[in-house]
């Protein structure tokens, strides 16, 4: 007789293979799907995840669950207690949520996101505002059936970032925030210093599709357990470990989007490509958590991509793949440019030092929406206020403003933070490397990269879900969570391209 | 409380999903996965397939079907009762078999299939004879449990082309092979009649690529509902009939088998993308018969695509796309050389007139096989023996013989003679269109399609599997299959061109 665990594991690998199938649909919906088969998919992936919910919240699940956690000899710092933790979380946030109240938010999200496709372009707040109100209302509800410790936006904050509790997450961000918002003054004081006006030329198809493949070979990607595709988001996917695959997109009047996409879809792909194989099928597999994830994507698309050593690298490169567009573009222009940073409307837009105060307000106002200390009505003066307090610029539209995003509208509060964790565990990660392992830099300024994702591999990759985010940077770093190094990074860095 | 049918087509339409997910997986597969991805997909599709096989077995299906069938006032000659018959056939055909024989099934069949990838570039025959023995055996059985009315290859014969008995297509075949063998002892006598050399030139990819997507597009194949990709081996899949999808494949180093690989799915494409909306998501999607779906590839890629008024309205887009390739090929050369005629030891490098017969061999081999008058041990004698007095030539060895298909190592013992019968159908569909609607011919020379297209979703696309092979080929031609016409239209056809 196989131990619970083991039978554990062969129900769950129904599940695992049921949302690798939607996440094959998904990749397809967003790469090659022709437009007609946009309902006929929609109908699909929600029959597949029924069926996944359906699994995954059955009693016998429970019971499997409910009797290996009590085996005898189960090792509470072992693999087998740490899968069991990940499962037990995942499950009791699947069976918390009755089976009426998760119809309604899934009706409740398509139209409110149906309402946002068009009020956004419309810039019309006032038809999206029921929408946006029934979704933080349902948000509301969703975690006092979660429940929490401290607060209701712990519970949802543990959805994306298990165990990081909102009091952490809000005095990191503070902290960050103070030190940002008066260097940026400086910065934009200073905006001429760097012009990167050459990138907005027409910049050739192809040719940035080549180097896109090119800048991925070098970071370790694994070609023949991946591939990369154009989709109008880049974004990530797998289906197993031996099949994670990245989109990008390329405009032909700009250089940047293409190959920083690419490099940020990389780090997330390095991270799913190099999970241990011992866990693909289980719960292990994948990354421990978005904050951590979004280190990955993040410590390779700005702390080596927009590094010094990785621009001296690839400005031959560049200049040989667009000769006419890289005319007169020295190797400091190139770096300079590559770092421009400049106060913007739009995060998606937003470079490596305004992007983290775009995050800072949205989870700011969130958190206020979902206390009920903001009201939905006043959302877009807050909204343009503290863009203002933040980055000194007032959007003069919603589109620009609070509607320029999609996540709130299927209530994926507690989101937002993620983002601007992976900014601070990436610049801790780097300030370990650098304290003790320098010499896994030195390869950048080559193109040379592979120690670097060796120690990634073997430090955060490997690992998985093995260990939370929280013991991951403590036996990366030795210790919780700052904010500090980021903070010094940026000032450091920048400080020096624009010369304050 | 809604109708025992419409509970039914819920129920079924989860099962729909799964298919359809099964089938994107699919073609992913053979499309744009990544080698390492091969093993992972494997899972995800046994675990897709078996679940969908667990739902549609389920009781409460049998419940709901037999009350559906039994529901007062089901008219006998409607659609429900279409629907009725086709999933009762499915369903019965899916719980007649044990678990535990379809668990033999499948693993002896990986077993096949694996000793066949590596038997037949070895040619080796004598290490793949036991797994042939036993997809023989459990085959037999399959037609016991499955059932039978005169002899257990109606029962393998009934998966693909329902309701035709064995002897029916005995006698059909016999007819067009009695015809045929002496006719194309003829042809091959005169075999330097006709000259296709330049065909075997290097060809661009990219301008076969962009010829395949015009034709289809002159063929009315929707893009906004489908796609063409690249692939090994052709195919046609859909995921709804909102998103139906063909491959191609383009060999630069001859010319027809990108052409016309695109027509044939075409055809298969055609037929699926124009069956009535009403049928979407249920069990009257799709084509009735894999004979009627290869009548209606092989009309486009022959009867259309290789006619005169085909090849007269294309001559001057090839002499334009590869004006090298074609230099002093008159319009009268290039119809005769995409109509050359020879004989081939390879079923699928076979034209026009020899397919028939490759099919007809296999046809007679593996009934005697099921019948055990032939011994899978005696199987390479006879194959060549056969293929001697069909067609004149001995393979020398077994990978040319009867190792080249893959068909019987998964046991699809009775799919080969739908490749033939979708020959006999089309004709006769064809002589009820010259008979009845020649108008519909007359746009063919102007490469205007449609009116042909318009015809065929009216009386073969739109129907979905609403009337059997049998049901349809009746409305259209007012008789039953015949082999005469067949016959006649190659005579006629090639004697032209042979001069006979």
């Amino acid at each position: 007789m196989s131990s619970a665990i083991e039978r554990l594991n062969e129900k769950l690998a129904t599940i695992i293979d049921l949302n690798a199938a939607t996440a094959v649909l998904g990749w397809d919906q967003h790469t090659y799907m022709p437009a007609g088969g946009i309902e006929a998919r929609a109908r699909q992936l929600t029959t597949l995840s029924s069926l996944a919910h359906e699994y995954f919240t059955a009693p016998e699940i429970g019971n499997l669950l409910t009797e290996a956690e009590n085996a005898p000899g189960l090792d509470p710092a072992g693999e087998d207690a740490a899968l069991l933790r990940k499962v037990r979380r995942e499950y009791d946030q699947s069976v918390k949520l009755p089976a009426a109240f998760v119809q309604e938010h899934s009706e409740a999200s398509s139209l409110c996101f149906d309402a946002w496709t068009r009020c956004k372009p419309a810039d019309d707040f006032e038809t999206f505002r029921p929408h946006l109100e029934k979704m933080v209302e349902l948000t509301r509800r969703e975690a006092e059936y979660l429940g929490y410790a401290e607060q209701p936006y712990d519970a949802l904050l543990n959805k994306y970032e298990p165990g990081m509790p909102t009091r952490q997450v809000a005095s990191l961000f503070a902290e960050v925030r103070d030190g940002l918002v008066p260097f940026c003054q400086k910065l934009f004081a200073k905006a001429d210093q760097v012009k990167d006006d050459f990138f907005f030329t027409h910049w050739d198809h192809d040719r940035q599709w080549a180097l896109t493949l090119q800048v991925l070979e070098d970071m370790g990607y694994d070609f023949k357990r991946g591939r990369q595709d154009i989709s109008p988001h880049p974004f990530t996917t797998d289906f197993g470990i031996p099949d994670v695959r990245v989109t990008t997109r390329i405009h032909t009047d700009q250089f940047k989007a293409g190959l920083y996409g690419t490099i940020h879809e990389g780090g997330h792909a390095l991270y799913e490509q190099n999970v241990d194989k011992r866990f693909d099928r289980t719960f292990l597999a994948g990354g421990t958590s978005l904050g951590i994830h979004e280190s990955q994507s993040r410590l390779w698309e700005n702390l080596i991509g927009r590094s010094r050593d990785f621009c001296n690298y690839y400005w031959p490169v560049v200049k040989a793949l667009f000769p006419k567009n890289m005319a007169g573009v020295s190797r400091e222009d190139y770096y300079r440019a590559i770092n421009r940073v400049e106060p913007s409307l739009i995060r998606i837009e937003a470079d490596e030092v305004t992007y983290s105060l775009h995050i800072f307000l949205r989870f700011e106002l969130e958190m206020e929406l979902i206390s009920g200390t903001l009201k939905v009505k006043d959302l877009p003066a807050a909204w343009d206020e503290r863009m203002e307090k933040y980055l000194g610029i007032r959007p003069d539209r919603v589109s620009k403003g609070c509607l320029q995003d999609m996540h709130w509208t299927d209530g994926s509060f507690g989101y937002f933070p993620t983002y601007a964790l992976g900014n601070l565990y990436g610049v801790s990660i780097l300030d370990t490397i650098r304290t003790k392992h320098p010499e896994l830099l030195t390869g950048v300024a080559d193109g040379s990269f592979l120690p670097l994702k060796e120690w990634l591999t073997d430090q955060v990759y490997r690992h998985g879900s093995r260990y939370t985010a929280g013991e991951l940077i403590q036996r990366i770093t030795g210790r919780g969570l700052e904010a500090g190094p980021f903070v010094s990074y940026i000032k450091t860095k920048y400080s020096a391209i624009y010369d304050l």
